[in-house]
């Protein structure tokens, strides 16, 4: 029996909520489907940043090295500023892990609304591939002339061709292996005068290489206005660490609810970790109330999975979603409709995983 | 009678056919309400740049320096790189008239449809405030190692104090003048490290001098995502020059087409002409049909005669597009589910004024 080693990180608000509701389907579609889960708990967080000063320990990052995969729930709270407890922990885990890929699906989940009119005649079903590593998401720059009126802030975004060749090569060979016609590149080039252009030089030149699939590119703020207006024409769609970021919310937006999103932090190589959390963050206003939407923590559970090699359980798990949002008598959380708790809609997926 | 001077510039594609539209509007409503217009024509366009290697000529801006205000189609074309066409026209005459204000209605027109299931219910009618000289449209830096796998290029956003206030204040002041309740600022401070901490200082510092304004912020990702699932929330979003430039394109899609959405590059002091341009670009794809939606270029010019002080004519022009719209025979254009030409849809525009 394979069993894998899951480091799980909570993290901080409804993270600590849909990260125990993960694992509960996580461990009941090991024991269907003959494989053996261990989890490794750390609690690193906003809460142990305002006891110990840090948001997790200096050898973090080593502890979870030599894990198959790293389960994460979402990170941030009031009370520490955003850029601390982001630079301090999910960011470092992208970068220190290589996880160079962040994979993030948008598909019309059965059950869940559309706020699209005709939506059921359209078929959305796409993936975003977003760069995770460099790009617009960068410590270099600063600030000069502080307190007076001269004051100004230098922000570097950095594209190295390494970075850039690989992510939009990802793309293609994902669109070739998905059997998908068509990958998109989201770009600025018009506005954003040297990175830009750079990586639409990029991807011109990549594309070269896969004459079977349709490029196209579009100007990431017409392309927002496309993902309303005609989201059923994409297939692929590759963008930047910040473009990837914004049209990663915006699809599932579309499609209804970012708390259903799931999304994947790969190191294609299999040198270090990938990384598995939903799209949504921690949801103070709804944190300890116990209502959160477990799904894009769930949906997550069955991407590393599927990384895994566990693609049975995987879709297992996916099929079993649909199923209990799809019931005549479905028991859904408020942000769905429903009057249920995070734990009465994780019962009724389990109870649907055959 | 007053009398007003406007340089005019069709630029590329549909823009040269939406402008004499707009034109045959603003002629038609002067002589209604009793002013004058004169113009001065540029043919500053890629064509331009195709046969003398400039998009505009040496002193084209100051040229233009003396008009009470500057009414612009559309700029970019295939054949030039975007960034050489906007970075020689557009983009300068914002920078160099100091038209740090780009002002963009998101509104529900009537008779045109939304792809917003029950938008009939929700009161979309909201304003962007863009910063329109800095932040992220920067041309400072550059490329190292080029053509090799070293290769990479930095990209530099600046935000300034100065430029950074000036807009937020001017959000706010926009927000008490128009009697509004929130200004939501875009944001991304968890992920741009230094740049957006700042603009989220520089927020929070403005928004106390405003205390009967509901000062909000939201990640650009979520705030994306929220455009779509409640729209109606909004009533002035203030962003950088790319967040602005996003959402203002995003607000018109979820109000159904960005044929129709027009803007304002103000300079608020006066000090210099502002400029006037639909929200869409020069659409290579339907360029010399005949069949542009002038409606965008239409706004535009109520924008136009709302800043030269003709308030009354301004609303006569929006009252006539919506009649023209929601008329039983109405003549529209083929995005807009009709058959009619651009010529066509400007007669019935202009039928209805009065
Ligand atoms: C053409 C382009 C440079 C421009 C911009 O990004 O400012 C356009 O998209 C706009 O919104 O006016
Ligand atoms: C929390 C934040 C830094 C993060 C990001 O921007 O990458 C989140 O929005 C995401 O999409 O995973």
């Amino acid at each position: 029996m394979n069993t894998y080693h899951i480091s799980v990180i909570p993290g901080d608000g409804i993270g600590k909520e849909v990260v125990p509701a993960g694992l509960r389907v996580l461990d009941a579609v090991s024991a269907i489907h003959g494989f053996g889960l261990h989890y490794r708990h750390y609690d690193w967080s906003c809460e142990l940043y305002k006891s110990t000063g840090k948001m997790m320990p200096d050898d973090g990052i080593e502890r979870l090295g030599d894990s198959d995969a790293i389960f994460l729930g979402a990170v941030g709270f009031p009370g520490v500023p955003d850029h601390i407890s982001l630079w301090n922990l999910l960011i470092p885990i992208r970068r220190e892990f290589d996880q160079y890929v962040n994979l993030r699906p948008v598909r019309l989940l059965a059950g869940v609304p559309c706020p699209l009119v005709n939506a059921d005649k359209k078929k959305i079903d796409f993936w975003i591939v977003r760069e995770n590593t460099e790009g617009e998401y960068s410590q270099v720059g600063g600030r000069m002339f502080e307190g007076t009126d001269r004051e100004f802030v230098v922000q570097q975004s950095v594209f190295t061709r390494h970075g850039t060749d690989r992510i939009i090569k990802f793309a293609f060979e994902f669109a070739k292996q998905q059997k998908r016609l068509r990958v998109t590149s989201a770009t600025k080039s018009n506005g954003i005068y040297h990175a830009m252009p750079y990586w639409d030089e990029r991807f011109a030149a990549m594309a070269k290489g896969y004459p079977d699939i349709i490029a196209d590119q579009y100007h990431i703020d017409i392309l927002s206005a496309r993902f309303v207006l005609s989201p059923e024409r994409f297939d692929v769609v590759v963008g930047s660490n910040l473009f990837g970021d914004i049209l990663s919310d915006l699809g599932p937006g579309v499609t209804g609810t970012i708390a259903v999103a799931p999304s994947a932090n790969i190191n294609p190589e299999r040198r270090h970790p990938s990384m598995f959390e939903p799209v949504h963050g921690s949801a103070p206003d709804i944190a300890g109330k116990a209502i959160a939407n477990p799904i894009g923590q769930i949906w997550s559970a069955a991407m590393m999975l599927e990384h895994l090699g566990e693609q049975q359980a995987a879709s297992t798990i996916i099929h079993a979603i649909e199923r209990a949002l799809c019931a005549p008598d479905r028991r859904v959380t408020p942000d769905l409709g429903g009057n249920c708790s995070t734990d009465e809609l994780t019962d009724s997926i389990i109870g649907n995983l055959k």
